[in-house]
This record gives structure tokens, C-alpha cells and sequence, in this order.
């Protein structure tokens, strides 16, 4: 059976974008393949060294969210990052067969680092951080990784690595990986600007309560240009009927709505009223047994504990193979 | 007591220059501190990433090394660096707190970078290898680090990493290091070169055979401008008498030498017998001892083991400090 590695940086509780980009496919692909499913707290702390409470606290939340979508740890290995020490270990030996200027040429670390605003001082842990994926991903003997798009020149260093190790200790030990791009890859942020995105502050959370998602709404980017009930209005670009066209199961009356509000006539606050009902609707049972979860965080830990042994398990059979490949295991 | 932490990169049995830089000191310090010697195996491997088996085989040679000039496996605590798996991860989270830009102003790695001539192709784990530096030390709690004048820089680096860390997370976890710089650091090479390197092909090593020590001090470099026997010679830069006064005990035949020398009427060939004699003597029980323990390579090896056992304690109780400082102690 196919393994694939997956995960997030826990850095806040997930949201929407989240959901529709990446958890939903989880819950199906949990079905089909071997799936690892990483809580990346060591990646996070790579740009958020002074807040590892934050990231600490987040552990649980992303834990939460993932088995309130439906991820299930029967089908599915929920673990935490810094708990495999092997990963660690497979990174430095990784950074050995990398040079300093392939890492300074990664596209989307690059674009990271413009985002970030590191300007000079970009922390050497985040510089590296593409070949700590490549331990990720190789560890678990991975061979499909679902990511966005941008996420590619990831996906190709991991396998530049693969490559070379395989070549230079001429044993096919790691296993090359291959991207699983998702057809809904992202959701805008409620401002419509292209991403969902916790720093631009643009984002309803899994967790929100319903007052919350109900005040997102109300606020959320239309046409700018529908002033007047009665005046037609604009359906691309307008968040509302990008967000109905996900989420609302009723593609009939979303599409009748969209005929309505391009002729005149159909006012943004009835359109969000019938969106905020499909996000309520859709968020209330994810709320609900994330709620459940929340009372019993010691079974949450354990599942995370017991994910993380069978994680560390599988690593430390793929470490053992590193090391008897280069010659290293003395005893 | 205070900690010492010291160590090679396992690249090749050690020679004369590391007797008397290092190895003779540590025999010493044991009886005074808390000594780990670390067989840098992990180092060894970011500039040898495509030779392990070289490294992997001369672990072996520098732990017999070591045994044979008297480094004492109750005194001393010889380890294996890789088998460290705590080291690794310290690695990664000190990476987050050093800049990209401070590694690559190393002046001590930009001087190696030169010298082994890597140009472009760097190896990004060569240029972390001062943040895997102060992962070693630090892990040890070292507060003494013997170590060449040109390796202050990397002491001056791991001491960042203990201010920067001790504040980030504000606790006194880490322990600032001392450089120990020895008396004597640099024997120069047979050719005459500054320092004794196998990379330049100009050393005597700790196990070569008395035939190979013979012939490699006939061919050292003396006065090249001392032609003829009667003819004046010239002590200074005349690595032969460098030699003699740094190995042989009898100070007063090596004045009466030296000033017969620059008179006049001593041959080369005369000094160097005597050198030959007296570095015979000064090898012959280092020699017997090493072949003694390489008789019992299991027996070695078993040394090795609990020594590795011994540093992983200590290790995995710094690491569970470091974790904890920093909020990341799940379970």
C-alpha cells in the first residue's frame, strides 16, 4: 500500500482553507493508503523560535481539528515532529549531499523569506528546512505528498536527495516521492484577498463559534462595485459565491442565486445569510465533536503518543537502513 | 569538577602534531576534570559525505590511538558522536537561533572553505557544522574546550548560541565554554609546513612502523642552505631541531647540538639519527600498547560502546532541560 506523508506547522487552530485544501482529502485518502499525518512543531519553531508556547499550544488545537474533520487514528498515524528523533538525525546526514547554494535557491523558500519579511536575518534552521522535509518525507518511505502547488521545488529537492544518496551509498534506500496536487487547492481569505491566511487575519476557523462565523460573513468581500440592491452585480472575484460554490451542497439554488445577483436585484446581506447557513450547517458537527474531544485532552495526548510511537517505529527502521548504507552502524 | 569536552573528526589514524596539540593534554586533564573525547564521526561527515567507510574504519584508528598514548577509558568518557541521536536535535533547534548570514562569516569555516577548496559547492552541512559544535559542547554542560587559536571563532559561536538560548527562553540552561588553548598547539610538518595535515602528506603518525619513521625523519626538511658538513647551519625553521626540542628529554645534548650546528662540522644525517632515536623511543610503548589493544578490536569496540552509553546519559538529561525550557516537554 501507497504511504503518504502529510501534516501541518501547529501554529494556530486550522481553518477553512485548510479544510478545503487539504483535511478533506485526508479523510478520504486515509481510506486508500498508509497515511502519516505530521504535526510539524520542529518546522514551525524553524520561524517562530521565540514562541514555542505558541506552537506548544497549538499541538493540541491542530490535534483537535484533525480528529474533529474526521482524520481517524485507526486509519491514519496523527504524530508530533520533534518526538522523532530520527528525523533529526537523517537531516544532518541529508545536509552532507546538499549544497549551501541549492538551499539558497529554492523558489518557494525564497518567496517565504520575501513573505516573512526576514530581510537579512533569516534564521539558518529556516534555510534548511527543505532538507528536514526531505527527512520527513523519506523517513516514512513516502511516495505521494499532497501539496500546493507552490509547494513543488519541496517535492523536488526531497527527490534530488533521494537521488543522490541512492547513487552515492549504491544501495536504493529511500524511496522517491511524488507531489498529489489537490483540485481545490485554496480558498480565498474572507477579504477576498487569493489565501486564507492566519497572518492576514482573513480566516473562520474550524473552531469558531457560530456568532463568529456569522460576523466573518457579514463582513465578508463582495463586488465593490454592488451598491444598490436593485444594480447587477459581479459573481467572480465576489467571496460569497466562491465560498457557496464550495460548501453549499445545493448547486441549483447557488446557481439560481448567481443568475439573481447578476441581474439586479439580489442583495449581498441575503446571499451571506444563505452562506453563513452553509458554513453553520457544515461547521456545526466538526464544532460539536471537536467539542467532545476537547473535554478529554489526556485521551487526545495519548492518541498523539501512541501515533508518535508507531511514526518512530517506521523511522527508525528507515534510519537503520540509512546508516547500514553508509556504514555507520558500528554495533 | 568541570567538563572538558574534546575530540577528532575520525579521517585517519592521528599523527605526532596531534600528540602534541591535544592528545598529551587530555592524558593529563582526565586526572582534573570531567573529560568526554568525542569521535567526531558526524563532522567527519559533512566534508566526507561520499567516504564513509574512510571514516567509519578510522573511528577505530583514532580510538586505538587514543588507548595506546593513554587516554583511560575510567578517566575519560570516548564516545561515538553519531550515536549521540540528542546531539542532532539540539543541532536543529540552535540552527533557529543563528542567522544564515552569521554562518557564512564564520572567519574559521570561510578559511576551511578555502583550503579544501570546495568553491561553490559547499556542503550546507559543512557550513552548519559550528551550530552542530555548540550542540556538542553544550550537550556535555563543557565549560572548558581545548582547541587551536584558530578555532576560537567556533567557541565564540557556541557561546552565542548559550546567550542567545538562555534568554530566548529564560532560564539558565546552557553553560558558557571556555577555549583552553595548549602551550605547544602546532608541530610543523616533516616538510617543513606549518602544521602537520594528512591532507599534505607530511605527517608521522602515531602507529607508523620504526622503518617508516626512520625513513620519513631522513627525508625531513633541515637548513636547505647547510650543503656541505662544515658549512654553518641554521636552527630556526629547521623542523629536525624543532623536533628534538620538543621530544627529546636530554636538553643539554640538544643545546650542545644545536650550537655545533650553527658552528659548524655536524651533518644532517647526525641530527637526524638522534631524532630518529629518540622519536623510536618515545613511539616504541605507544606502539606496543596499540597493538596490544588491536588484538582485541571486540574489546574495543566494547569501550567505545559504554563510553557511548555514558555520554547519551548526559546527553538526553541536557536535551530534556533544553526541551523543557523551551515548553516542548509533551508528555
Amino acid at each position: 500500500m501507497k504511504v503518504i506523508l502529510t501534516g501541518d506547522r501547529p501554529t494556530g487552530p486550522l481553518h477553512l482553507g485548510h479544510y478545503v485544501g487539504s483535511l478533506k482529502n485526508r479523510v478520504e485518502l486515509q481510506k486508500k493508503f498508509t497515511q502519516y499525518v505530521m504535526i510539524a512543531d520542529a518546522q514551525a519553531l524553524t520561524d517562530h523560535a521565540k514562541e514555542p508556547e505558541m506552537v506548544r499550544k497549538s499541538v493540541l488545537e491542530v490535534a483537535l481539528d484533525y480528529l474533529a474533520v474526521g482524520i481517524d487514528p485507526q486509519e491514519s498515524t496523527i504524530f508530533i515532529q520533534s518526538l522523532i528523533p530520527e528525523l533529526f538525525e537523517l537531516t544532518s546526514y541529508y545536509l552532507n549531499l546538499v549544497t549551501w547554494n541549492r538551499l539558497k535557491h529554492n523558489p518557494t523558500v525564497k518567496a517565504e523569506i520575501q513573505q516573512k519579511g526576514f530581510g537579512e536575518a533569516v534564521p539558518a534552521g529556516f534555510m534548511v528546512y527543505p532538507v528536514s522535509q526531505a527527512a520527513d518525507i523519506t523517513a516514512f518511505k513516502a511516495s505521494l505528498v499532497p501539496v500546493g502547488a507552490d509547494q513543488l521545488p519541496m517535492i523536488e529537492q526531497a527527490n534530488e536527495i533521494v537521488r543522490h544518496f541512492n547513487q552515492t551509498y549504491k544501495k536504493e534506500v529511500l524511496v522517491h516521492a511524488e507531489a498529489l496536487i489537490p483540485e481545490v487547492s485554496r480558498l480565498p481569505g474572507i477579504d477576498g484577498s487569493t489565501k486564507m491566511s492566519k497572518t492576514l487575519g482573513n480566516c473562520i476557523f474550524l473552531s469558531d463559534p457560530p456568532k463568529v462565523v456569522e460576523k466573518k460573513v457579514m463582513k465578508m468581500f463582495t463586488d465593490p462595485h454592488h451598491l444598490r440592491v436593485e444594480d447587477p452585480g459581479k459573481i467572480e472575484g465576489n467571496t460569497v459565491f466562491t465560498y457557496l460554490d464550495v460548501f453549499d451542497p445545493d448547486r441549483e439554488k447557488v446557481q439560481e442565486m448567481k443568475d439573481h445577483y447578476q441581474r439586479g436585484g439580489l442583495g449581498d446581506v441575503k446571499v451571506k445569510k444563505r452562506l453563513n447557513e452553509t458554513l453553520q450547517a457544515f461547521l456545526e458537527p466538526i464544532r460539536s465533536r471537536r467539542e467532545e474531544f476537547a473535554k478529554d485532552v489526556a485521551g487526545v495526548m495519548e492518541i498523539l503518543k501512541k501515533g508518535t510511537e508507531r511514526a518512530r517505529f517506521t523511522a527508525s527502521k528507515t534510519l537503520s537502513d540509512v546508516r547500514s548504507a553508509m556504514g555507520i552502524n558500528y554495533f
